[in-house]
């Protein structure tokens, strides 16, 4: 099945120095390069880059975050920075190391090298061929956030027999065309801003973030009165946004931003084709994956469900903010995958 | 307390051809300078234009809308072009010119030659003088909707005697902070907008449209699959969105965007000092005044208040796009009003 061959670079950066810490989980990183099948772009030769955290013999748990994450889940001897998914992935928490092998991949196009129309079926495919590298023919569950979770739902419809157990958090058969339109609206943000590009990527990055919280939040930590400075109204939750979106644009790059963002509002997977056991954490105030889009995913699902719903005035984002429920979660979902 | 004089310049457009047409309600037009004291920008002399329907001596109501609203309520015998509230105002519908003295004001800024910090006291203020250039010392009712509603709740505040009743609609004592989050990015789109401000301002626009709008009503209307044309992604809800930003740049200029889009954020009132009988009408599903804060509102009044509540896949536009349900409001509160 596989068409990568051993032969493909394979690094393994010196990690010795570091394992001297016995707080970070060992960690190692496969990158190599294989042919995809891609749905609108065709036959491509790509870099594919893996992080594995935990031993190779312990049971395999693909770990997938949203557009904006990356293989790096968790600080680890191979690299000390934080992870997307610290809260949650590392020695003593939820996703243990020490008790599972956890593998996390860096998306298709999160480099900006590739410019062509991208899709989550893309994706999954690329997570394929990362296992097959990885020489890991069935994974025992995939946990997908967001982003995360509609690649994991796709996989799940194109190979359903390489993984045992599924878990959603806050992704959907589809994108709601709500959604679908405020991220329709970040693209016409980001290709208006010729003068400057820099300018249009932070304001698109400002409105995601609208799209990721609550009002609620928003109620509690900018309800102080709005200011003129020199002669224009600057409200508190601006410069919030002002920063998210500066932050944004020193790490990411505009094609990278445009065609991960347009393949969320392609991704279209018929819930019958999903035939493994699957749980679904559901956000009630999610503004961005509606609680009732996830309903229909649970019940149109060819397989078994169990539905989780938590209330978090972080709406999309309480997948990285609400550490205690979603390990809660997380827990209960490793022990099913185990049981069964 | 009137600064104007009646040797201000005064315009009534000849209408007599058009008094033929029976179906039309009759309407004149006052168009002055007075000197107005502005909040944040000093004492200015300005132009202030209003439009008046049916006879003088009828019980006079002020009605106002939202910023892009104007004096033109309906179609009349000056002006056949359709109101800004065209489903309400005329001959036999729920704000009827045979019973009532209809008046709609032209918002301050919305000419885009007012180029200074703007405050919906200010709009009071406006419209206090163009009553006093009408002769009109206290109206029966004031009915606001959306901007209308706030610069309504500042006339209360401000000119408690001048006023038997207040109708508020989808407008609150202050603007949300999300709501304001979202407004803020609209101008910092339509500012950083230097080498193409008209796409900018359509940006905006689009942006303000989903603030109007609901998810609810967007799955009803765009749920086809997006496709790529041109190698880029093209949703349902796109051209639709594009469609609106395109009108609102034929009709309105930057600097009046900017201008009464800030102002909705500098917008503050103590509901105690509304000392009216007031009604309010909330829509359970609008995301620009969620339904907490009428509540609040209703509350915390000086006066007595009574509650009215919609549900409407429209959100905050409902006013304009729920006929029916908006008139049996607007005809309870006009016997309300008549009856004390």
């Amino acid at each position: 099945m596989s068409l990568v061959s051993r032969n493909d670079e394979l690094l393994r950066e010196p990690s010795e120095a570091l394992d001297t810490r016995p707080d970070l989980p060992y960690a190692r990183r496969v990158r190599f390069e294989a042919e995809l099948d891609l749905v609108h772009a065709g036959r491509m030769r790509l870099p594919i880059q893996a992080e594995v955290l935990g031993a190779p013999d312990a049971p395999a748990i693909v770990v997938l975050g949203g557009i904006s994450a990356s293989k790096h889940l968790c600080a680890n001897t191979l690299d000390q920075n934080p992870g997307w998914w610290e809260s949650q992935v590392g020695l003593g928490r939820s996703l243990d190391p020490k008790q599972l092998q956890l593998i996390g991949i860096d998306w298709l196009g999160a480099t900006g090298e590739f410019d062509h129309p991208l899709d989550t079926a893309d994706q999954a495919q690329l997570l394929a061929k990362a296992l097959d590298f990885l020489g890991i023919g069935k994974v025992q569950a995939i946990i997908g956030a967001s982003y995360g979770a509609m690649v994991a739902l796709q996989f799940a419809a194109l190979f359903p027999k390489r993984l045992g157990h599924l878990l959603v958090i806050s992704g959907a058969h589809r994108s709601h065309p709500f959604a679908s339109a405020w991220r329709g609206l970040q693209r016409r943000i980001v290709k208006s801003g010729i003068a400057d590009p820099d300018t249009a990527l932070s304001l698109a990055r400002q409105l995601a973030m609208l799209s990721y919280r609550t009002p609620e939040e928003f109620a509690e930590r900018f309800a102080d009165a709005p200011v003129f400075v020199d002669e224009s109204l600057v409200t508190p939750a601006d410069s919030y946004l002002e920063a998210c979106g500066q932050r944004y644009v020193r790490n990411w790059s505009k094609t990278a931003f445009l065609r991960l963002n347009e393949s969320i509002d392609a991704h279209r997977v018929d819930p019958k084709q999903i035939r493994v056991p699957t749980s679904i954490l559901a956000i009630a105030e999610d503004r961005l994956v509606p609680i009732g889009d996830l309903y229909a995913l649970a019940e149109g699902l060819g397989a078994t469900s169990k539905l989780h719903h938590v209330r978090s005035r972080f709406g999309h984002d309480a997948f990285l903010t609400e550490h205690v429920a979603v390990a809660r979660v997380l827990r209960e979902f490793i022990q099913d995958a185990k049981d069964c």
